[in-house]
């Protein structure tokens, strides 16, 4: 008997924190949140370095294979991507029906249907059933593919033609053309890099927990990918960093200060601020802050005022709790800044992360070990027979 | 600041055995399996009886509501049931492109394509934004329609017409009906009725761990049950029911021993032999060989010898080791009886389990906590800077 089997019938139970907070689930080389410090890194390397000098592929291709390419391995790899963009024409013709069914849904539903669409089409096959090349080809695929399905339905949900990729743009700057069908400014382009740059990964987050569990069963990349889709969906998980713009129509630091007061009071949440990992500042919303002043403009200056509002009010209405400003409110500017309609914040948030599930599913399936967990039946002592 | 969030910003890491085992993700009311008595029940009724007495609709009922119904109750339920087996045009419409885009995908594909299409047109919101009836009521509407979808896609992938749900017949034969498009018999019916309610639950098994990860972020129950569907996709986890078939046609005990000793020499597994969980005998399997020689026929003779010269040859060459038969080997005989299509084994798998992942949901959606464990970062100490 293998160890596994012995292990998974022994009737001995393991107790462990609610939500498996600080369980260890899996070794990683991918990456890892250091909350006390501030401070997160991809492989050995500091995320937010990365956002600030590197491109969405060149730290895609690091994630996939560990080390940060040279300038001719990185023009190579851009290449590869750009090749994998196109919709295949039989889930082209699906998207409208698609988008048609899923309109008053979040932005993430039509690409779970479009996902399993196109890996019929592209023939992705069980992670299980084939070898690392087509793995890995089939996490290039998908990751190439999401901006142009996300950008498609966009498209269609609001009426306007749907905009062919561009072989000269690079992952950035291409997913804005297709979604905005305007050729980006440079300053968007960058800033749009370093907030998909810096959101690629972040630990073991219920959505890529989610995609680490599917890929253990050997399922296709897709169906892990569109299960994380699922969980990032849940509001307890994806948020809604469109509603962080909100904060902004209250006008005025003094009205802010009034909105917290009254929030805190009936036991509500202030949209983009505090969060569950970092006790310091959120790196990558310190990163979001300096973009959204390198843009500037009263739009800017007035989520300053306001966010040293709430934070001066927070401090004098929950002393001692330290709440700082999350990566979701100047990461709201920032897109909104980039022409980024704000129904389409958490979906860009899934242009970059679906990098970080498809890597993971990737070192999951190196694992080759069903997540097979227990649980604890506290039910009445069950009969027998009826 | 909150238990919660002290718990995971704190560095303390906790180590468990790999994959999870025995690690007690939850607590339920729902049911349970002791691998160790051959025993698995829902609430407190064992399977094996409610799958020999009941209808699904009633066991349904059970683990919804916690209580068996009486007549007049379960007659209501299944009215209930029967008014939601409609697909709305506008994902009918969809259904033949994805038909199409999955022709060469297993038969989830389709399902986890037209799911999030039909959450759109029904406008299934997220768990944490409906209140418990409307929940209830997702569960009943998802449940209800898994079947018709499943039908309509295999109709339209095999040329055929798509068939309407049949008001006058249960959800087993309304399953048979719309697949088929002939009148089932009742044997094929009391068969595949008792092949489903066997099939609603069983443990914290990977697609049922997916479902409760996902709705512990709050997101809708059709992202819940497509994330299941991902797993159960998985060759770890949902296997290949329809291989079991493949052993007969080896014709003869003889040539099964001869079969069972040539693939443990190359370190292969035997379809339908051996389980994970189960020590003894595979409760679900004892029932599938009770129905399915309830059937009879040369088809079913030649698997009860296939069978006895497999756990004899398994008993020789791997002696000690009490391998037996799992529950796929007699299920696939049982659903080939009742005229299921091989290519729709684990679909119909699914059929059954979508009303567990979805009263798992619920569950979760109860705790209202996010499940997010950790990882442990094994390469190379990172740099601050690049």
């Amino acid at each position: 008997m293998s160890a596994v089997v012995r292990d998974r019938m022994s009737a001995e139970r393991i107790d462990v924190p609610a939500g498996l907070a600080g369980v260890v689930v899996a070794e990683t080389e991918l990456g890892d949140v250091r909350g006390l410090e501030g401070f997160y890194h991809y492989r050995q390397y500091s995320a937010v370095e990365l956002a600030r000098t590197r491109s969405v592929e060149e730290v895609w291709r690091l994630l996939l294979d560990g080390e940060l390419p040279d300038a001719s391995t990185a023009r190579e790899f851009g290449a590869a991507v750009r090749d994998l963009r196109d919709i295949p024409d039989a889930v082209a013709a699906a998207l409208p029906a698609v988008a048609r069914t899923t309109a008053d849904a979040d932005a993430l539903a039509g690409l779970r249907a479009a996902l399993p669409m196109f890996a019929g089409a592209r023939r992705i096959r069980p992670l299980l059933d084939i070898d690392a090349p087509t793995r890995r080809r089939d996490a290039l695929t998908i990751g190439a593919v999401v901006p142009s399905l996300l950008a498609a339905l966009w498209r269609l949900r609001t009426g306007e033609p749907v905009i062919a990729p561009r072989q000269d743009l690079d992952h950035a700057a291409n997913y804005l053309w297709m979604l905005t069908g305007s050729e980006p400014s440079a300053a968007a382009v960058r800033a749009v890099n370093a907030y998909l740059v810096s959101t690629i990964d972040h630990g073991f987050n219920a959505s890529t927990f989610t995609a680490r569990v599917v890929a253990s069963t050997g399922a296709d990349l897709a169906a892990v990918v569109t299960a994380a889709l699922g969980s990032l969906s849940g509001p307890l998980h994806g948020g809604a960093p469109s509603r962080a713009l909100e904060l902004l129509e209250l006008g005025s630091g003094e009205r802010a200060a009034g909105y917290v007061r009254e929030q805190v009071a009936q036991g509500g949440r202030i949209m983009g601020f505090g969060h569950a990992v970092y006790r310091t500042e959120d790196p990558r919303s310190e990163l979001m802050k300096e973009i959204a002043l390198a843009f500037g403009g009263p739009r800017v200056d007035l989520a300053v005022e306001i966010e040293r509002a709430i934070l001066a009010t927070l401090e004098e209405v929950k002393p001692g709790r330290a709440l700082r400003t999350n990566v979701e409110y100047y990461a709201a500017l920032v897109m909104e800044a980039a022409d980024i309609p704000p129904a389409m914040f958490t979906a860009t948030f899934a242009v970059a992360r679906v990098l970080g599930w498809t890597a993971h599913g990737l070192e999951q399936a190196r694992v080759g070990k069903i997540i097979r967990p227990a649980a604890r039946y506290v039910g009445p002592e069950p009969a027998r027979s009826l």
